[in-house]
């Protein structure tokens, strides 16, 4: 084990680091988009580069959608396997950007940009701590695979193939996936696991083209028609109230809920940072946080319909649509969730709005207490933090892939981001230093991982 | 009392007819649109000419907002006002459109174009009634009055002034408002009262910034607060349960209810025109036609909130806001109806829930067996056509300042548009045939109005 802290190192080379990372923001990489498969792939093979330049075995690896860059490097009897994407949200609305999402700035001492908080920055600051330990340590004791995708903004539709084609390729003792962030005291969290998710649209139609409003008493109004789908959803409370939803949920640990004792939740501060006066349901406390990550939740992402210019336009619009993501939690599978909603809008009548699947994905978890926990929390205190462990987070991914499926012990550690980075929001930031600490605490944990 | 049939020279003058309503068309008068001002005076100008060389004496008259254009000629006791407005709805959604709304193009005997059924087709052929009058028939034996405004689809907000400074300019004997339609068999309309409207925008706001949806469990959703307002607005079975507003309502006259028998209302042909199965709250038959006409609505014409672009995108936005149109009836003035509407959303506790109040306009009527009815009914026999008389119309205008404020009655005929029209939306055209016709009726009725 050599847990040399690199730290003046990482202070040399700053400037270096920084522009490496400005070159990775430029690329555009929206899987949203339809059509960018060229600046995708030039994306793709920019990593892929880097990673060799960092002394690894790199290539791309075909899906149905966008390649994954793969990558291994070093010997030994342990494996660790670390996950990232390179594609980023949509940026918009563009005109609430006080930067380029795609030039990025830096101001007050952060670095703004599109995906620099979600995920570029993190998967550039384990490529440099790699880098790092190879020039200032020596050959990894341990073999560490890269795994990087390029869909996990949409929802990562082409991992679960790839995953279960090669088992095999990605096995390894433990797994990082993307990385954490730090909490609103500046204290990194390690998440051992994620929430599930159902990501739906219900379409209403009306007459087949937009009526003038004179016959708003008579013609079927698809807006208003979601907002009646949308009154049996949640009730007047905010309650979630789809038939059958919430007694699929299994109920948390004991280690979940001790867990859950220790983590500072200041829940005055995030409503400052969000500029509220007060949660959703005037939640609280403790029970703000059991609600934020031991729940399902039923989210109106969008909703859409009729005239959105300015002034007044006076129609009965042809079409509505809302957007919905369901974060789920263990015992809720997106399949038979988006099921029970179909079954719950029908029997009341709702036959007529279109349920649409849009992708779902399986909660993930990992005990609290496993091996890869504790190196993580060790790592932190190699540079001088305190970790603060979450039995689960309130995002999703494809971590069950890897698992339960895989059975690999798969936590996120790592904190480039942090509680005001704004990540899918315009202004999306991180803090520099928070980036080069990143970079000496993922060398670190490398140092610690073999042992 | 001249009442020659003026078919047969209107026959041999429709290339020039086309032509002329063709370049009016082609001038994209779209009030809703800021800083369109030079392009908007040229419209307001060009109709001015068309009245000078229909032998009018025409004047462009100042207000805070687009020119009205003014003009008179003839002579004689009676005084007949003739209304309407040069500007048209927003174009879009464009992409709908088979043809530019702006590049007027002749499809199946039918003239495509934004405006040319509400209302630039319904006002040159009122003015090309006059050329036409004059030429045939020689001068007029009474005085017209035009006056054509240019802000009416966005709820003539500087109308009121402008009447109420020129009453005695305005001063008639009855007032032909801007056009009626064809019915679905193509039995002209005549309308003799308008609906009132309150436009109101609702606005909801949660955090300062769009948040990542891992917080749709805790963070305020304005997209869910609209909806839990609008639930309180309409109950589940889709009638209007804001405290207070139904019962403001005036009930019908008996003329209205005995009107209403006469109205042959084809709902099959309705739901067919629109493509839908069934009617809003499954209405049919007279009780469909007495919600259309002689009942207030509350109206969705839009609502919009978050990501509405492709795939997914995992946000709880931070604000929302829906626009209604709430159509109303003689009693409901549309500032108080504001008013109980801000109170009714404060008592349940929605003091957060912004209402902007857009614009309103009263509701008026002008009794069925007026003399100008007779006379409209009169005009359309004279060109062959029945006439079915409506006590009023589901649409709006701001017809109380002729008609209850100076006390003119006030009616709607002429029928350059029909059923399938499209007046507001995309594809929007009239029949040629229907728009020579109404070239023919209205010099037939100013024949029959001087007597």
């Amino acid at each position: 084990m050599d847990t040399r802290d690199l730290r003046g190192r990482v202070e040399g080379s700053k400037d270096a680091f920084l522009e490496e990372l400005k070159e990775f923001l430029r690329m555009s990489s929206v899987s949203a988009r339809e059509g960018d498969d060229a600046d995708f792939r030039g994306c793709a093979e920019w990593v892929r580069q880097k990673l060799e330049e960092a002394g690894a075995e790199a290539r791309l690896m075909e899906t149905q959608g966008h390649p994954v860059v793969y990558a291994e490097i070093g010997e030994g009897d342990r494996t660790l396997l670390s996950y990232g994407h390179y594609d980023v949200q949509p940026p918009e609305p563009l005109e609430q950007w006080e930067s380029n999402p795609f030039e990025p700035t830096v101001r007050g001492g952060s670095l703004f940009a599109r995906g620099v908080a979600d995920d570029k920055g993190d998967v550039m600051s384990r490529i440099q701590a790699l880098r790092l330990y190879r020039e200032e340590v020596g050959p990894l004791p341990f073999k560490l695979k890269f795994f990087i995708e390029g869909e996990e903004e949409v929802g990562s539709p082409n991992l679960a193939p790839f995953v279960r084609a090669n088992g095999e390729l990605l096995r390894a003792d433990a797994c990082l996936w993307e990385g954490s962030m730090k909490d609103e005291a500046g204290r990194p969290m390690v998440f051992c696991g994620t929430k599930g998710m159902a990501y739906v649209e219900l379409r209403a139609r009306g007459a087949s083209h937009d009526l003038h409003s004179m016959y708003g008493g008579i013609a079927p109004n698809p807006a208003w028609r979601l907002v009646q789908a949308l009154r049996t959803i949640k009730d007047e409370n905010g309650e979630i109230t789809v038939d059958g939803l919430m007694e699929l949920a299994e109920p948390p640990s004991e280690g979940d809920l001790e867990a859950l004792k220790n983590i500072p939740f200041d829940d005055a501060a995030l409503r400052e940072s969000w500029g509220v006066d007060h949660l959703d349901r005037n939640l609280t406390g403790e029970a703000a946080l059991r609600e934020y990550l031991l729940k399902p939740t039923a989210n109106i992402a969008g909703i859409h319909s009729g005239y959105a210019g300015p002034g007044s336009k006076t129609i009965v619009p042809s079409e509505a649509y809302v957007k919905m993501d369901f974060r789920l939690v263990k015992g809720q599978s997106p399949g038979p969730v988006v099921a029970l909603i179909r079954e719950h809008l029908e029997k009341r009548g709702f036959d007529d709005v279109e349920v649409v699947d849009l992708h779902g994905v399986e909660a993930a978890k990992t005990p609290v207490d496993s091996p890869v926990v504790r190196t993580a929390i060790e790592a932190w205190e190699g540079v001088g933090a305190e970790a603060v462990v979450y039995p689960t987070v309130g995002g999703s991914g494809p971590t069950s892939l890897i698992a339960t499926e895989l059975g690999i012990p798969t936590i996120m550690t790592g904190a480039v981001a942090n509680a005001g980075s704004r990540i899918h929001a315009p202004n999306e930031s991180v803090k520099l230093d928070d980036y080069f600490e990143a970079i000496s605490y993922f060398a670190g944990f490398f140092g610690r991982f073999a042992s």
